[in-house]
Protein backbone atom coordinates (compact mmCIF):
# COMPACT_ATOMS: atom_id res chain seq x y z
CA UNK A 1 0.00 0.00 0.00
CA UNK A 2 1.56 3.35 -0.79
CA UNK A 3 -0.19 5.64 1.50
CA UNK A 4 2.21 6.87 3.76
CA UNK A 5 2.30 3.52 6.68
CA UNK A 6 2.45 5.74 9.83
CA UNK A 7 -0.52 8.09 8.99
CA UNK A 8 -2.93 5.18 7.58
CA UNK A 9 -1.93 3.27 10.82
CA UNK A 10 -2.68 6.02 12.95
CA UNK A 11 -6.12 6.71 11.65
CA UNK A 12 -6.84 2.69 11.70
CA UNK A 13 -5.24 2.74 15.71
CA UNK A 14 -7.85 5.47 16.35
CA UNK A 15 -10.70 3.82 14.97
CA UNK A 16 -10.06 0.36 16.68
CA UNK A 17 -9.53 2.90 19.81
CA UNK A 18 -13.02 4.17 18.96
CA UNK A 19 -14.67 0.67 17.98
CA UNK A 20 -13.63 -0.32 21.79
CA UNK A 21 -15.29 2.59 23.43
CA UNK A 22 -18.35 2.04 21.59
CA UNK A 23 -18.19 -1.53 22.84
CA UNK A 24 -18.09 -0.89 26.15
CA UNK A 25 -20.85 1.79 25.57
CA UNK A 26 -22.91 -0.97 24.38
CA UNK A 27 -21.89 -2.91 27.51
CA UNK A 28 -22.58 -0.38 30.19
CA UNK A 29 -26.02 0.66 28.07
CA UNK A 30 -25.65 3.66 27.09
CA UNK A 31 -27.84 6.07 25.18
CA UNK A 32 -28.65 5.34 21.55
CA UNK A 33 -27.59 8.23 19.99
CA UNK A 34 -24.41 8.60 22.04
CA UNK A 35 -23.73 4.95 20.36
CA UNK A 36 -24.82 5.93 16.85
CA UNK A 37 -22.97 9.10 16.87
CA UNK A 38 -19.91 7.18 17.84
CA UNK A 39 -20.17 4.71 15.32
CA UNK A 40 -20.94 7.42 12.60
CA UNK A 41 -17.20 9.15 13.63
CA UNK A 42 -15.63 5.84 13.25
CA UNK A 43 -17.59 5.58 9.85
CA UNK A 44 -15.68 8.96 8.75
CA UNK A 45 -12.23 7.94 10.05
CA UNK A 46 -12.10 4.90 8.45
CA UNK A 47 -13.67 7.05 4.86
CA UNK A 48 -10.81 9.51 5.94
CA UNK A 49 -8.19 6.65 5.62
CA UNK A 50 -9.58 5.34 2.56
CA UNK A 51 -9.32 8.55 0.99
CA UNK A 52 -5.60 8.59 1.72
CA UNK A 53 -5.14 4.92 0.20
CA UNK A 54 -6.88 5.86 -3.44
CA UNK A 55 -5.25 9.14 -3.45
CA UNK A 56 -1.72 7.30 -2.94
CA UNK A 57 -2.88 4.18 -5.55
CA UNK A 58 -3.45 7.24 -7.95
CA UNK A 59 -0.35 8.59 -7.33
CA UNK A 60 1.81 5.39 -7.14
CA UNK A 61 0.24 1.80 -8.13
CA UNK A 62 -2.07 3.49 -11.61
CA UNK A 63 0.77 6.05 -12.75
CA UNK A 64 3.10 3.43 -12.83
CA UNK A 65 1.02 0.92 -14.34
CA UNK A 66 0.92 3.92 -17.15
CA UNK A 67 4.21 4.31 -17.28
CA UNK A 68 5.10 0.74 -17.83
CA UNK A 69 2.81 0.40 -20.92
CA UNK A 70 0.37 -1.88 -19.41
CA UNK A 71 -2.29 -0.08 -17.72
CA UNK A 72 -5.44 -2.33 -18.36
CA UNK A 73 -6.32 -4.10 -15.41
CA UNK A 74 -5.55 -0.76 -13.15
CA UNK A 75 -7.96 1.20 -15.44
CA UNK A 76 -10.42 -1.46 -15.55
CA UNK A 77 -10.03 -1.78 -11.29
CA UNK A 78 -10.67 1.99 -11.30
CA UNK A 79 -13.93 1.98 -13.31
CA UNK A 80 -15.54 -0.66 -11.31
CA UNK A 81 -14.72 1.64 -8.20
CA UNK A 82 -15.60 4.88 -9.61
CA UNK A 83 -19.23 3.29 -10.45
CA UNK A 84 -18.93 2.09 -6.81
CA UNK A 85 -18.27 5.19 -5.01
CA UNK A 86 -20.55 7.12 -7.15
CA UNK A 87 -23.61 4.47 -6.19
CA UNK B 1 -19.40 13.40 -23.76
CA UNK B 2 -18.44 9.25 -24.59
CA UNK B 3 -21.80 7.69 -22.67
CA UNK B 4 -24.56 6.86 -24.95
CA UNK B 5 -26.23 10.08 -25.83
CA UNK B 6 -29.64 8.60 -26.19
CA UNK B 7 -29.53 6.87 -22.77
CA UNK B 8 -28.41 9.98 -20.80
CA UNK B 9 -30.77 11.85 -22.41
CA UNK B 10 -33.50 9.74 -21.87
CA UNK B 11 -32.55 9.65 -18.03
CA UNK B 12 -32.21 13.55 -17.94
CA UNK B 13 -35.86 14.01 -19.32
CA UNK B 14 -37.11 11.84 -17.10
CA UNK B 15 -35.80 13.34 -13.97
CA UNK B 16 -37.08 16.67 -15.18
CA UNK B 17 -40.08 14.85 -16.18
CA UNK B 18 -40.22 14.39 -12.30
CA UNK B 19 -38.65 17.89 -10.96
CA UNK B 20 -41.65 19.53 -13.06
CA UNK B 21 -43.96 16.90 -10.90
CA UNK B 22 -42.09 17.92 -7.73
CA UNK B 23 -42.79 21.64 -8.37
CA UNK B 24 -46.53 20.45 -8.76
CA UNK B 25 -46.64 18.56 -5.49
CA UNK B 26 -45.29 21.48 -3.55
CA UNK B 27 -47.89 24.07 -5.41
CA UNK B 28 -51.10 21.56 -4.88
CA UNK B 29 -49.13 21.34 -1.08
CA UNK B 30 -48.68 17.52 -1.07
CA UNK B 31 -47.88 15.84 2.26
CA UNK B 32 -43.97 16.15 3.02
CA UNK B 33 -42.76 12.69 3.09
CA UNK B 34 -44.18 12.28 -0.63
CA UNK B 35 -42.11 15.41 -1.88
CA UNK B 36 -39.10 13.83 0.28
CA UNK B 37 -39.38 10.48 -1.95
CA UNK B 38 -39.31 12.06 -5.11
CA UNK B 39 -36.26 14.11 -4.37
CA UNK B 40 -34.72 11.06 -3.73
CA UNK B 41 -36.21 9.26 -6.63
CA UNK B 42 -34.88 12.11 -9.08
CA UNK B 43 -31.03 12.18 -7.06
CA UNK B 44 -31.54 8.13 -7.76
CA UNK B 45 -32.26 8.83 -11.63
CA UNK B 46 -29.04 11.78 -11.69
CA UNK B 47 -26.77 9.44 -9.85
CA UNK B 48 -27.72 6.41 -12.09
CA UNK B 49 -26.89 8.81 -15.41
CA UNK B 50 -23.12 10.07 -14.15
CA UNK B 51 -22.04 6.48 -13.13
CA UNK B 52 -23.08 6.09 -16.95
CA UNK B 53 -20.80 8.86 -17.91
CA UNK B 54 -18.56 7.87 -15.50
CA UNK B 55 -18.08 4.94 -16.93
CA UNK B 56 -17.95 5.51 -20.41
CA UNK B 57 -14.92 8.83 -19.50
CA UNK B 58 -13.05 5.78 -18.08
CA UNK B 59 -13.42 3.48 -21.57
CA UNK B 60 -12.48 6.35 -24.06
CA UNK B 61 -11.23 9.30 -22.48
CA UNK B 62 -8.77 8.06 -19.82
CA UNK B 63 -7.90 5.09 -22.22
CA UNK B 64 -7.07 7.24 -25.18
CA UNK B 65 -5.19 9.90 -22.99
CA UNK B 66 -2.98 6.76 -21.75
CA UNK B 67 -2.61 5.15 -24.86
CA UNK B 68 -1.57 8.87 -26.56
CA UNK B 69 1.11 8.86 -23.68
CA UNK B 70 0.20 12.01 -22.32
CA UNK B 71 -2.43 10.98 -19.22
CA UNK B 72 -1.20 13.30 -16.44
CA UNK B 73 -3.90 15.93 -16.22
CA UNK B 74 -6.56 12.93 -16.68
CA UNK B 75 -5.02 10.76 -13.79
CA UNK B 76 -4.80 14.25 -11.82
CA UNK B 77 -8.56 14.61 -12.55
CA UNK B 78 -9.44 10.77 -11.71
CA UNK B 79 -7.90 11.23 -8.57
CA UNK B 80 -9.64 14.91 -7.48
CA UNK B 81 -12.93 12.60 -8.26
CA UNK B 82 -12.31 9.55 -6.39
CA UNK B 83 -11.52 11.77 -3.33
CA UNK B 84 -14.26 13.61 -3.73
CA UNK B 85 -16.71 10.71 -4.43
CA UNK B 86 -15.33 8.57 -1.70
CA UNK B 87 -16.29 11.39 1.17
CA UNK C 1 -45.67 20.39 2.69
CA UNK C 2 -44.85 22.07 5.18
CA UNK C 3 -41.11 23.78 4.11
CA UNK C 4 -40.99 27.56 2.82
CA UNK C 5 -42.97 27.16 -0.18
CA UNK C 6 -41.11 29.85 -1.92
CA UNK C 7 -37.51 28.60 -1.01
CA UNK C 8 -37.87 25.12 -1.95
CA UNK C 9 -39.65 26.46 -5.48
CA UNK C 10 -36.89 28.39 -5.96
CA UNK C 11 -34.58 25.18 -5.00
CA UNK C 12 -36.09 22.94 -7.24
CA UNK C 13 -36.24 25.22 -10.14
CA UNK C 14 -32.50 25.70 -10.24
CA UNK C 15 -32.38 22.42 -10.68
CA UNK C 16 -34.46 22.08 -13.49
CA UNK C 17 -32.55 25.01 -15.12
CA UNK C 18 -29.52 23.01 -14.49
CA UNK C 19 -30.84 19.88 -15.99
CA UNK C 20 -31.53 21.73 -18.79
CA UNK C 21 -27.91 22.99 -19.08
CA UNK C 22 -26.92 19.21 -18.94
CA UNK C 23 -29.36 18.12 -21.25
CA UNK C 24 -27.49 20.76 -23.72
CA UNK C 25 -24.08 19.85 -22.35
CA UNK C 26 -25.04 16.60 -24.01
CA UNK C 27 -26.31 17.38 -27.16
CA UNK C 28 -23.13 19.44 -27.60
CA UNK C 29 -20.74 16.27 -26.66
CA UNK C 30 -19.44 18.18 -24.10
CA UNK C 31 -16.62 16.97 -22.06
CA UNK C 32 -17.82 13.83 -19.54
CA UNK C 33 -16.59 15.11 -16.66
CA UNK C 34 -17.68 18.86 -16.57
CA UNK C 35 -21.40 16.56 -17.18
CA UNK C 36 -20.23 14.45 -14.45
CA UNK C 37 -19.73 17.82 -12.06
CA UNK C 38 -23.18 19.35 -13.43
CA UNK C 39 -24.91 15.83 -12.73
CA UNK C 40 -22.88 15.89 -8.66
CA UNK C 41 -24.40 19.41 -8.44
CA UNK C 42 -27.22 19.08 -9.15
CA UNK C 43 -27.61 16.04 -6.73
CA UNK C 44 -26.56 18.70 -4.11
CA UNK C 45 -29.33 21.04 -4.28
CA UNK C 46 -31.77 18.42 -4.62
CA UNK C 47 -30.43 17.26 -1.53
CA UNK C 48 -30.44 20.64 0.45
CA UNK C 49 -34.20 20.77 -0.82
CA UNK C 50 -34.86 17.74 0.53
CA UNK C 51 -33.20 18.71 4.20
CA UNK C 52 -35.36 21.71 4.34
CA UNK C 53 -38.30 19.62 3.10
CA UNK C 54 -37.46 17.53 6.16
CA UNK C 55 -36.90 19.60 8.67
CA UNK C 56 -40.25 21.22 8.57
CA UNK C 57 -41.73 17.88 8.08
CA UNK C 58 -40.12 17.75 12.18
CA UNK C 59 -41.29 20.55 13.31
CA UNK C 60 -45.09 20.70 11.65
CA UNK C 61 -46.57 17.11 10.58
CA UNK C 62 -44.07 15.20 13.29
CA UNK C 63 -44.39 17.43 16.42
CA UNK C 64 -48.61 17.67 15.27
CA UNK C 65 -49.24 13.94 15.16
CA UNK C 66 -47.74 13.62 18.55
CA UNK C 67 -49.44 16.55 20.01
CA UNK C 68 -53.00 15.19 18.79
CA UNK C 69 -51.92 11.91 20.45
CA UNK C 70 -52.13 9.72 17.93
CA UNK C 71 -48.34 9.46 15.98
CA UNK C 72 -47.84 5.75 15.42
CA UNK C 73 -48.21 6.04 11.86
CA UNK C 74 -45.65 9.37 11.96
CA UNK C 75 -43.14 7.93 13.45
CA UNK C 76 -43.41 4.55 11.64
CA UNK C 77 -42.60 6.75 8.70
CA UNK C 78 -39.52 8.04 10.42
CA UNK C 79 -38.17 5.15 11.25
CA UNK C 80 -38.48 3.72 7.56
CA UNK C 81 -36.85 7.12 6.74
CA UNK C 82 -34.22 7.30 9.21
CA UNK C 83 -33.23 3.75 7.60
CA UNK C 84 -32.90 4.23 4.25
CA UNK C 85 -30.93 7.35 4.78
CA UNK C 86 -28.57 6.19 7.38
CA UNK C 87 -27.75 3.41 4.44
CA UNK D 1 -29.10 1.56 24.01
CA UNK D 2 -32.14 -0.21 23.06
CA UNK D 3 -31.14 -2.65 20.13
CA UNK D 4 -30.10 -6.00 21.08
CA UNK D 5 -26.91 -5.57 22.75
CA UNK D 6 -25.99 -9.39 21.55
CA UNK D 7 -26.76 -8.75 17.74
CA UNK D 8 -24.73 -5.13 17.73
CA UNK D 9 -21.76 -6.76 19.86
CA UNK D 10 -21.37 -9.23 17.34
CA UNK D 11 -21.25 -6.96 14.30
CA UNK D 12 -18.92 -4.33 16.74
CA UNK D 13 -16.18 -6.79 17.02
CA UNK D 14 -16.69 -8.38 13.08
CA UNK D 15 -15.79 -4.66 12.45
CA UNK D 16 -12.88 -4.41 14.85
CA UNK D 17 -11.29 -7.57 13.79
CA UNK D 18 -12.07 -6.42 10.17
CA UNK D 19 -9.32 -3.49 11.21
CA UNK D 20 -6.77 -6.02 13.04
CA UNK D 21 -7.08 -7.56 9.62
CA UNK D 22 -6.91 -4.06 8.10
CA UNK D 23 -3.79 -2.89 10.35
CA UNK D 24 -1.65 -6.51 9.55
CA UNK D 25 -2.36 -5.73 5.53
CA UNK D 26 -0.44 -1.98 6.12
CA UNK D 27 2.28 -3.88 8.25
CA UNK D 28 2.69 -6.57 5.12
CA UNK D 29 2.59 -3.59 2.56
CA UNK D 30 -0.88 -5.34 0.93
CA UNK D 31 -2.12 -4.18 -2.42
CA UNK D 32 -3.93 -0.65 -1.65
CA UNK D 33 -7.13 -1.68 -3.74
CA UNK D 34 -7.31 -4.68 -1.44
CA UNK D 35 -6.95 -2.35 2.06
CA UNK D 36 -9.59 0.47 0.21
CA UNK D 37 -11.81 -2.81 -0.47
CA UNK D 38 -11.63 -3.88 3.31
CA UNK D 39 -11.83 -0.37 4.87
CA UNK D 40 -15.43 0.06 2.57
CA UNK D 41 -16.35 -3.21 4.16
CA UNK D 42 -16.01 -2.33 7.74
CA UNK D 43 -17.75 0.57 6.60
CA UNK D 44 -20.40 -1.04 5.37
CA UNK D 45 -20.71 -3.21 8.93
CA UNK D 46 -20.55 -0.32 10.97
CA UNK D 47 -23.40 1.30 8.91
CA UNK D 48 -25.43 -1.91 9.65
CA UNK D 49 -25.25 -1.39 13.52
CA UNK D 50 -25.79 2.38 13.12
CA UNK D 51 -29.09 1.63 11.62
CA UNK D 52 -29.75 -1.25 14.29
CA UNK D 53 -29.36 1.29 16.83
CA UNK D 54 -31.57 3.69 15.15
CA UNK D 55 -34.24 1.42 14.60
CA UNK D 56 -34.90 0.48 17.83
CA UNK D 57 -34.08 3.88 19.17
CA UNK D 58 -37.48 5.14 16.82
CA UNK D 59 -39.09 1.91 18.54
CA UNK D 60 -38.44 2.58 22.42
CA UNK D 61 -36.57 5.91 23.50
CA UNK D 62 -39.01 8.23 20.88
CA UNK D 63 -41.84 6.44 21.68
CA UNK D 64 -41.49 6.05 25.43
CA UNK D 65 -40.98 10.19 25.25
CA UNK D 66 -43.68 10.77 23.11
CA UNK D 67 -46.16 8.37 25.25
CA UNK D 68 -44.54 9.91 28.35
CA UNK D 69 -46.28 13.42 27.14
CA UNK D 70 -42.58 15.38 26.89
CA UNK D 71 -41.29 14.39 23.20
CA UNK D 72 -39.54 18.01 22.78
CA UNK D 73 -35.52 16.92 23.03
CA UNK D 74 -36.09 13.54 21.20
CA UNK D 75 -38.11 14.99 18.41
CA UNK D 76 -35.14 18.07 18.00
CA UNK D 77 -32.09 15.17 17.94
CA UNK D 78 -34.58 13.50 15.45
CA UNK D 79 -34.49 16.28 13.38
CA UNK D 80 -30.88 16.80 13.59
CA UNK D 81 -30.15 13.46 12.68
CA UNK D 82 -32.15 13.28 9.88
CA UNK D 83 -30.47 16.21 9.03
CA UNK D 84 -27.07 15.14 9.43
CA UNK D 85 -28.28 11.71 7.60
CA UNK D 86 -29.88 12.95 4.24
CA UNK D 87 -26.57 15.72 3.62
Amino acid sequence: MKADHAQVTRLLKTARGQLDGILKMVEEDRYCLDVSNQLMATQSILKKANRMVLRAHMDSCVREAVDSGDPGEKLEELAALLDKLAD
